[in-house]
């Protein structure tokens, strides 16, 4: 990767601002927990997996200046801080698994100072980046299996290095695929209203030496119907039991395309991204975020003043619509409220 | 209507410059063949109806001042002008039909004098302005019956009073359904990438007094799919003789995104919009644009410096997915090769 999207640089987080580029690369220092609750809302660090490893180390710079006395008041403040975090966002899972590991390893913490407690902290939270680098290179490497040279991919949102602490979900099957030495051209969606495909997934592609082409998102269904696109990969932000994959809002039309035109649709994402308690989709909350990102993400407005609008930030595409599931664990395939539970198992 | 997309004030053509709006209400003069020609390449006026009238007004102000000595030299510098508006954009029929009917009107007129010719033009065009304004009263209230009171109605682009001389063609049926006592609540799509309906169809909707939600065009299969959507209402720029339908880019995936949704899909267009010298929508000639409308259409660059971008100003929708087309002369359907070649006899 030629950048660095997340890095714990000993005492602070910092974080690449997404929201500036692709016009400047800009690194964000992440000092208190206030920090990284506020580089997560307002989506300078985003994608599930990078929300994640922020947020696990966003719990430990909560408390990492604590004067608790002693290990209670210190889990009191673990307790509230972990709450804190995870409240940022509804929808992606990662978030939750992430501050659920931190939870995790201050429930079996048993040593004695509150120092040490902050040092077992800290290790977790490093540890879950560097298994989040470790998910991403295994995804990649299953998924390039199922990639053919001289497909051209389509891939909505950025589910890249940029959303992850390693290369990325769907893109890091690109990237090995083509370290593989396949020859793979993209077609990146522009993902409004917050154009994560024209920001930050052409300007990763780019960076890595990537083939892209850009287009709008209701521009999918025309170029599926050339016959240009092979495949479609996107990420998840949370995937149910049945396999209802929640992503950007935009995905499940996409999907619907690409069953239309016969095209693979693929979704990577690492096992955190599971959530066993959902039996599908529908129970999956989706947020729902202010207007004003339609009405002037763009510096000047560009609706009527006071119109009203809906922006759904997510929506949930059914499991029958996605070809397979690409995980650290191998590909899984339909009926996924089958192979899912292997899964689960371990399997 | 609460605003005038184009007037023709004794020596000059008026035009609401739509790449203002929503933010600024500006009239532009054009007193020249250049001026038109112009001002339909930028987009400054858009709309399939609203570019035929103005190219007949082009047509007509490129020889006003003509000094032709004689017929035979008016008609050269006719030939010439009428020539070049028909160059302004490719995709438009109206465009074609527009300068087809002043070639028409000039090819009969059997006068004397150079200014008996003149004022011929300028009758014909006016004529052919106030058509237009009685098309989009009619094909209102042909498409009014479709709707029920309560409706809330998808469309993409803008097909509206901006697009013509008169009501609109896809919203001349909304004006009507709600003048006829419906209560019809819109959904509009954002339309990229020069966002027609957020910056157009969101603005004269809301001009006009009717309930508008804005949303983005990857949000459509999403909002269908929660059942809110009860018909899907679009114009055409030209419909090939078995009602395979050119349209803003979108148009094809949302009209996909409506069968899947079991949601009645509507094209509303004038008889000029229909090219029975085309078999098929595959003879359409689609305007690929230039990227920058997708790189920077927000006075900041969106996507990273010298990214390729495909920007395809339309597609064509299969007659197959067109539940009915609705026209002046009445709603038409499927199968549209033998429906529409009654209405080509005058049915």
């Amino acid at each position: 990767m030629r950048f660095r999207t997340l890095a714990w640089k000993g005492n602070y987080l910092e974080l690449i601002d997404q929201t500036l580029l692709p016009g400047k690369t800009v690194y964000l220092k992440c000092r208190s927990a206030e920090d990284v609750w506020k580089a997560i809302r307002t989506m300078k660090v985003r994608g599930a997996p990078a929300i994640g490893v922020t947020a696990a180390f966003g719990v430990y710079l909560g408390v990492m200046r604590s004067r608790a006395r002693d290990i209670r008041q210190f889990r009191t403040e673990f307790a509230k801080t972990a709450k804190y975090i995870a409240s940022a966002r509804p929808t992606a899972r990662n978030l939750f698994s992430a501050v659920e590991v931190m939870k995790e390893a201050a429930a079996s913490f048993s040593g004695n100072t509150v120092e040490q407690f902050k040092k077992a902290l800290l290790k977790k939270a490093l540890e879950f980046a560097r298994e989040d680098e470790a998910l991403c290179r295994a995804m990649g490497r299953h998924g390039a299996r199922l990639l053919k040279s001289g497909d051209c991919v389509l891939t909505h949102c950025n589910a890249g290095a940029l959303a992850t602490a390693g290369m990325g979900t769907a893109l890091s099957v690109i990237y090995s695929a083509r370290q593989a030495g396949k020859k793979i051209e993209m077609i990146a969606t522009e993902t409004r209203p917050f154009l994560q495909g024209a920001r930050l997934t052409a300007w990763e592609l780019k960076e890595n030496g990537v083939p892209v082409t850009l287009i709008c998102d209701n521009m999918v269904g025309s170029v599926m119907r050339t016959g240009r696109i092979k495949r479609v990969i996107v990420g998840a932000d949370r995937i149910a039991a049945n396999g209802d994959t929640a992503n950007k809002i935009g995905t499940y039309q996409v999907a619907e395309l690409a069953r239309i035109h016969k095209i693979p649709f693929y979704v990577a994402a690492p096992s955190t991204t599971f959530d066993f308690s959902l039996k599908t989709g529908k129970e999956i909350p989706i947020e729902v975020r202010d207007g004003s990102e339609v009405y002037a993400a763009f510096s000047r407005p560009t609706a009527p003043k006071g119109v009203r609008i809906f922006n759904p930030a997510f929506d949930v595409t059914p499991g029958s619509l996605i070809t397979a599931i690409i995980t650290e664990k191998g590909v899984f395939r339909p009926p996924y409220q089958k192979s899912l539970t292997r899964f689960r198992r371990g399997g």
